[in-house]
């Protein structure tokens, strides 16, 4: 991986959670606990992949970038509730993320279940006060429909029941659909909310979508090869579960050479989609870094 | 109570019943189960209070009626989410909810976390995309701002918190603010969401915010003395949890006599309020019924 791109990834990050407290909601004193809990989690670091992404399409759309910032948070507070709700122990039951104890192992149980029901109810609120701009109502609208689509029964909650009762021959197709739902919405939405937000044209949505769908497929090709071939310290989670709970993965269904294939692929694909606008070089160099990720 | 105010209430009732399938989020057929869990927990029945509140309000300020029901299915929807997650094991661990079983125990933990996420979620999908009326844009933003206030981190979600870890100290200060936080700020957003959308002035809002908040502290007397006189079988579930929990409650902080005082004041208090809008009699009816109510 280039400087550049780690710089630029760097750069955005740092610009992005430098704006988290301008959005965050002011919770009142007797709910300090919740708060701590919503923080604890939400700033427990992580690339800040979906963050980033928004505000590298908004540069190659030329929007202006403060203006996507709070729907950056927005998506990552849903991103993080998603999070805390799926190491619940009734879910995946993970003791560890990013290296430390799970919000409900840090908190308790109840505590983790509220810190994610306050982020995502929060996370509607950021988009629809945020940025106060009369002419964003009809682009703000649209983004919370697509959002609430995206991590909703037929987006990433969806996704998690298919995860979750996925029969044992499934096949790629289901495996594709789940993963279409249960990480791709997500990602595709990080890409695409600042062209609803500003009302693009169909055909900039239609491309910019695409482009999102091969990175989440990517994203999740990438998490499967990883869990295989990672260690604790790489992923700050216990690696090898996928395996052990005989899930239906990319590796399961195609192994680690052929999967690296399918990677390789998709990161060509994406960058193919987006080769005819101006600038988008970041964003072709983010698709090469997800796939070269190592966590 | 008069046989007229029932047959309005069951009028409403089954006016907003039959509305829900036309704003329900369709819900794609690989997550049946979900759809399941999710119906099964919004059509468990109810006295479905809050979208009755807003429809009465939309009544009395004369706004078109047909176009409250999704906002009313949005709140209906928060409303069973917050049920389903309140009644999980790590929380109050509940077995029963209006005398049927609760979801977790009509299907598993995991899928009633992932079926209370879907509907508050989605709830905020309904407002955005209907009434599909170009003019509300506005009136739709502000009200997914309050209402995500409401159900979030200072209203619902932040009440929760507070009753969860509510001090055995903590007096009659703490119990008023918890019970606006957990029950009445979404008690208040049913009465005022209709003016949010249709951008009533500011005088008429801090009125009917009034009235909502003495409605929402009141429904909150009437359960506590409910949980200390009624049965199971009125109740549809296990009733005296709160002594048994030694919970603070209106009950144990005033006694039963002192309870219904405060109880009949703030009926008093809530029609005071709203006597000299033209058409208030029906809205006056519910106060009044909501006293009177045995489950």
């Amino acid at each position: 991986m280039s400087q550049k791109i780690k710089d630029y990834l760097k750069e955005k990050k740092d610009f992005f959670e430098n704006s988290i407290d301008n959005f965050f909601p002011k919770i009142a004193p007797e709910m300090q606990l919740l708060e701590d809990a919503m923080r604890y989690s939400l700033l427990a670091g992580g690339k800040r992949i979906r963050p980033v992404l928004a505000i590298a399409v908004a540069e190659m759309m030329n929007y202006p970038v403060e203006k996507v910032l709070p729907l950056s948070l927005a998506i990552e507070m849903i991103h993080t509730y998603s999070l805390i709700h799926d190491d619940l122990p009734c879910m995946d039951n993970d003791d560890f993320r990013r290296g430390k104890p799970t919000c409900h192992k840090a908190f308790s149980e109840e505590t983790a279940v509220l810190a994610g029901d306050g982020l995502l109810t929060e996370a509607f609120k950021v988009i629809a006060d945020f940025p106060k701009d009369e002419k964003l109502l009809k682009g703000k609208l649209t983004l919370i429909s697509k959002l609430a689509e995206a991590s909703g029964v037929n987006g990433m909650v969806g996704g998690q029941v298919m995860d979750m009762k996925h029969p044992k021959n499934g096949g790629f197709e289901y495996l594709e659909l789940l993963h279409k739902r249960k990480t791709g919405a997500m990602i595709t939405i990080s890409c695409t909310a600042p062209l609803y937000l500003f009302e693009a044209n169909e055909k900039d949505i239609e491309t910019i979508s695409k482009f999102g769908e091969k990175i989440g497929l990517l994203f999740q090709v990438v998490d499967d090869i990883l869990d295989e071939t990672a260690t604790f310290k790489d992923l700050g989670k216990t690696p090898g579960k996928d395996s052990k709970q005989q899930k239906l993965t990319y590796i399961s269904l195609f192994g680690l050479e052929k999967s690296r294939e399918i990677a390789e692929k998709l990161v060509a694909d994406a960058c193919d989609l987006i080769k005819n606008y101006k600038n988008s070089e970041n964003l072709q160099a983010i698709a090469k870094y997800i796939y070269e990720r190592t966590n």
